[in-house]
């Protein structure tokens, strides 16, 4: 029998009292925490210690994409830890094939590789080594409001205040990217940010020197920095700026990849063709730590005889491996990816766009299961919420029985893609309540 | 039911050709690959896909210190994974905090908290994070015979060839550790050669600025690099100079902890306090990929009032972190640390050490499960044993049913720390052949 340890007594209070007593948190001060206990958790709603439940509209950190404890893929977990854990990198296995074969069916023609890695962080890693290596180029450019990773390069890729303790690494070069709501462009249209983002690419790669540029690094749909879809052609024309000047396209999926927007991988919905993908979370719903690199042809090619400089000890585990392959299989044969997208169309996206008639409401936008309603204290201003009342509004969502996701002065509302019409119209309107209260 | 796709007609050769067709792997040239298709195993057994059984004495990649497949391993993850797979690091969870705990209780008194992460590499970027947001200093540190990961900054702390296409942080300085049978120092005893070493280290300290260094990172064995156990004082003057100059002593026991060496910590056999410690790999046997620092009482204490710039989805994941409390349980109850130690002196040392009769021996240095025969083309010269015939040893190996770890002109010896005397004087009986054959 086991040992993981779940003394009968179990509470809130005991829960939490051990959590602050040896558990150190990711992006905090440790001093002020008061986390959560989460004791379990199904489809789209989770309990904590205590058996009080929310509706989980943050998907955790937006990876749950196939819910909570979906069985299929809890049962396949079960059965390849019967039959094999791990395995060193180096030897084939199975189930790491069928995984890597069921990814690259969702990628477009071309694509021929899998390298897999523990998440969305060491994916990009690889793919930014990747990009240096076939290209004899050391720099990549990312967007200032993105967010790529935690380690070493991936972290200095990402644009935001994370970067800034941790700017260890070279050769990351940022640029703005379109966000026509606070426009670093002057635009007003879709249109006209589109074109302008892209003449500011352009105009930062002569300017570093396109022989420099290894690789453009974007998030599809950037997510922590906004679910800041891109307006049409702007995608399409960093292709063609990389095209045009030699430069690889890494399109980072992690966030938005596996029905997340209402597609397998959100690219799918643009007319663009990265030269590598990086994926993690959705893929799997984090049920098992994975991440990973699709790839295209001439870059797996290029390493057909060279040695590629890159690996990890837990590269394509069993135990992710099978996850992978039965999440992927669920999400097709129950259609997780379309209802994604269908409640976006016609329940979540126009229940959001109804609190447009709270004042404090500035932007509603998003596809899929993949939204962001951005709060202003001054709407004509579009002055940020200040972080006080965003503060306020997420202990009032937790308080009605709902788990938010919030960033800066954003909520950010995506539910897993298996959420049901009824539980997407429940949770729009414990916000429409709060938002009202606020 | 599951989907992990087992096709009943499952050979060697398909499950060689799915991998060849859809999977690119750690560190090599791919068009030249012939991975071994693993099925299976148990204990220091595992089996390829036609059934054909090996004697594990790589541990994988050296990480599988519980055995393959332990029974309360693997209930564990099936339990929890029936609980609850995943979870935000910002909530709590019982399960992490119990694993924190277990964690915490094997390391020395004044480490307060444990950081989760997915494995080695980004345990030794979180470790660096911390060494230098604490000190306000840029440099680290290390050997180069070291090997401390792959991510962006962890590979560039790495100091052999793997470093050198990926040199994209900054910040990072090697230098040469004792390693008595090729000796940087002109040193000719164990205590010249930890003297000179340490005298080597604090003059590139001085050279460097003491004040430019956050943090010495130094593996306690080194591993991959040749199990280079150090020699009496250099870890302990290691740590005087550290304290002398401010610097931080971060101890990698990624591969060397958990039972390897056997001890929990490598560092327990020798008188050397660290301020972080860093882990993954034995602490559960790689069953579910995990990894953490292990934090000292000041360091923790620094960020309670001061957001720590790091974090990652899946710190803490539960699924791993039950199965890190299963096995040090398992380990603790079952003797595991000390099955280790006791076959390392009784029955493994002494039966490689009687392979020094073949003269293609170097050197035979180790401990616990935790080996390095040293082979050479010319024992006075001590000329490496070319790659030709380090290839042509591994596939005998393989042949006469030994699944083999080799670096460089090396045999690794490194089995599950279960592994049982008849086990282990099999393994080296047939290392004594193949060296015979050789």
């Amino acid at each position: 029998m086991t040992t993981t340890a779940s003394p009968t007594a179990a509470t809130n209070a005991s829960v939490s009292a051990s959590d602050r007593s040896s558990v150190f948190h990711s992006w905090s001060a440790q001093g002020s925490l008061a986390p959560l206990p989460i004791a379990g958790g199904l489809g789209s709603t989770v309990w904590d210690v205590d058996g009080r439940e929310y509706l989980d509209f943050s998907s955790q950190l937006v990876n749950v994409n196939i819910g909570h404890q979906h069985p299929r893929v809890v049962a396949a977990i079960q059965e390849q830890a019967a039959r094999l854990t791990t395995v060193a990198p180096a030897h084939a296995n199975e189930t790491r094939a069928e995984a890597a074969r069921l990814v690259l069916d969702r990628a477009p023609e071309g694509f021929s590789k899998v390298f897999f890695t523990n998440g969305g962080a060491d994916a990009n890693e690889n793919a930014i080594r990747m990009a240096r290596l076939v290209t004899g180029r050391d720099k990549v450019v990312s967007h200032y409001r993105s967010y790529h990773g935690n380690t070493g390069a991936a972290i200095v890729a990402t644009g935001d205040w994370r970067r800034m303790p941790n700017e260890f690494a070279r050769g990351h070069v940022h640029v703005f990217g379109p966000y026509l709501y606070r426009s670093e462009f002057w635009a007003d249209s879709p249109e006209q940010e589109s074109e302008r983002a892209l003449r500011h690419l352009e105009r930062v790669i002569q300017s570093e020197g396109p022989d420099t540029i290894a690789a453009i690094l974007l998030e599809t749909i950037p997510g922590t920095a906004g679910i800041l879809v891109p307006p049409p052609g702007y995608l399409s024309g960093a292709r063609a700026l990389a095209d045009r000047y030699g430069i690889l396209l890494i399109l980072d999926e992690v966030m938005a990849g596996f029905a997340r927007t209402g597609e397998w991988f959100a690219f799918d919905a643009f007319d663009v063709r990265p030269d590598l993908i990086t994926f993690a979370k959705g893929v799997n719903s984090g049920y098992v730590p994975v991440g990973g690199v699709v790839i295209s042809d001439p870059i797996a090619h290029h390493f057909d005889e060279r040695v590629f400089p890159g690996g990890l000890t837990y590269s394509g585990h069993p135990l992710a491996a099978a996850s992978v392959v039965a999440t992927i299989n669920a999400m097709a044969e129950e259609g997780v990816v379309e209802n994604a997208k269908r409640i976006g169309a016609d329940v979540l996206g126009p229940a959001l766009r109804e609190l447009s008639r709270h004042e404090v409401v500035g932007e509603v936008r998003g596809t899929g299961v993949f939204w962001a309603v951005e709060l202003v204290a001054d709407r004509d201003a579009r002055t940020p919420l200040e972080a006080a009342r965003m503060g306020s509004l997420k202990s009032d969502l937790l308080a009605r029985g709902l788990l938010p996701f919030t960033a800066e002065n954003r909520l950010h509302v995506v539910p897993p893609a298996v959420v049901t019409d009824e539980e997407a119209r429940r949770g729009v309107a414990i916000i429409d309540e709060a938002l009202a209260a606020l």
